[in-house]
């Protein structure tokens, strides 16, 4: 664990100049992250992990999964337009790295859309999730399930909220036109996936990854039109974010 | 129907602010379109239609297709890269969207280099989409078939020709980098896919939405140095376009 | 064969004039190029081949793939995200790819990663590719492999070295950018592909294809931010790129 990581175990209040620290933490480690997510994601998602210093592999093949699962510094997990080839390689891929000990995070894309697939979310959560990135219509259907005491909970929308137990935190970064933007959420569960391999809990690699897309998104949107723009302008951003701006625009509140 | 629609139902001839209209009429309903696309094509056809105003899912999972076709506004069908995965989905959403009396609009991809994917496209024609969308290639290939009445052929190029039994009108927007953007075509599909449900008719419906996608291609081409910037000048433009902006520069003849 | 197909075949020292005007004989051609690539990077693939004036196709349905492996005029493979349907579609393209004469061009992504990979990449060797394009870490998993003496390797990096038995050129073009966009080596490998439907040996093809990829990149740099928008820039630059600039910028040594 890096200074920056020590710091912020010990920090009350969170401090925004800590979880910024964590920025360095990743590009000096260079976490590999391992993506097992939605075709409509897959380039975004790496281009994202590219631009923030992390090193994506995204093979879903069953013979192929174990191997990348021993491997990687941590799991994203999207269910977007989940298929059987998906299933198994997550259901392959989770043992490997809950008994290596590190995180995977789970992004329950469109669980309110079908019961097969929030069936299929509800059973991975036996192998607890680091954290768990919802936005709302996705909260609601998760709303009375029994979740892991140790699953931290990423709320984002307009207001982000990450919560684990009685702790919280809202954030208040980012930019509308995210909202306009295909699988913008999924890649933003790759980067929490990403401060997962650097940070001192799950909840400060939300909280970190969530204020990084954010102030990324809020200075990609000087430099864009519209949505299309929005795109390239914010792996722009992403890829010269030092921890001192982030530190400055993180809007924790 | 809205304003803009029960206007353009009576109309004759066809006025470009009442086509125009519906833009609006599309981002007050914000419909829901599920696309059964290629995966060279998802990203693009999610992130044109979420700057257009709709909602877009592109699930392909035989689990699920059935609980996404129950709700979906329309149903986009791309042929490109056809495998037995996306058959089987587009064989059981059909049923499903010729029930519920929503629209489907087909995109025969490259059927002209494909024998088994040409048989498959013939077979489908037994649910007579809304809107058949072809290039000139793939016109060629179809020129014998016996086509349903109720289907619409919108021929796309550096003209655009909607025909719809001895009607037909022409359009002449667009830009030359168009042809050298992949799945350009696939995602215009979608966009007249979204139209569908707002437009009076299937007719309405392809002319909108070629016009909408030729007017953002003639405004993107202003902010883009070749087909690379293209691309979010396109999204840029459909995000922002107004439907007075859209009447003016239509060029219906 | 071109004129600076003919001049190129009998020229020792290499030209960089030469070299470069096989642009011009690419675009009077337009080649089909088949891409049997992982989902991440199809997109890319497609728009960097429409750019140069190529044009793509992508199918891997096992019942459509002989229908293009008859028609197009090289052949991609690529082995990320590997998985059973490529595998399927890769191994019925090849006898006829290789009945017809016409060149394949393999690329086997992170076979240092997964030794199941690194065993099908082994195996396919025995239809000699006309070039094997490597970036580091992969050159390495296969520093004992027989290779095919027919087989050009290109070694792509911050500088790349085409080989071919004792014959070498190093290529100084590019910009550090290129290693944070994904699917950037696996698009070059497209650009070289197309490159032998018109060069007089694919060891040309391989160097004109590099030299290209590298000099827009050298161009695009200029154009943009950072690795986001580098990406949009790279294609305009491929798109409009000339023979004399190419040839002007190209660091052979």
């Amino acid at each position: 664990m890096s200074g920056a990581g020590a710091a912020l175990a010990e920090a009350a209040p969170l401090q925004a100049e800590h979880l910024a620290g964590l920025l360095d933490d990743l590009r000096a480690r260079a976490p590999q992250i391992h993506a097992l997510t939605s075709t409509v994601a897959q380039n975004f998602t790496a281009n994202m992990l590219l631009a923030l210093g992390a090193q994506p592999s995204m093979s879903q093949a069953p013979g192929e999964i174990e191997a990348f699962a021993q491997r990687t510094d941590a799991l994203l997990v999207n269910l977007g337009m989940l298929d059987a080839a998906r299933r198994e390689a997550i259901s392959r891929a989770l043992p490997t790295v809950a008994a290596r000990g590190i995180a995977w995070v789970l992004d329950p894309v469109k669980i309110e859309r079908s019961p097969q697939r929030a069936a299929f979310a509800r059973e991975l959560l036996a192998t607890p999730p680091a954290v768990l990135r919802v936005n709302a219509a996705e909260a609601g259907a998760l709303e009375d399930w029994p979740l892991p005491g140790a699953t931290v909970v990423a709320l984002s929308g307009a207001v982000d909220v990450v919560r684990h137990g009685a702790r919280h935190q809202r954030l208040r970064n980012g930019h509308a036109w995210m909202a306009h933007v295909t699988a913008m959420g999924c890649a933003g569960t790759g980067v929490i996936a990403a401060f997962t391999a650097v940070a001192p809990t799950p909840y400060h690699a939300a909280l970190a990854g969530l204020a990084t897309l954010g102030v990324a998104g809020d200075i990609a949107a000087q430099h864009a039109r519209g949505p299309g723009s929005f795109v390239p302008a914010l792996l722009d951003a992403l890829f010269h974010l030092t921890p001192t701006e982030l530190a400055e625009r993180m809007r924790l509140a």
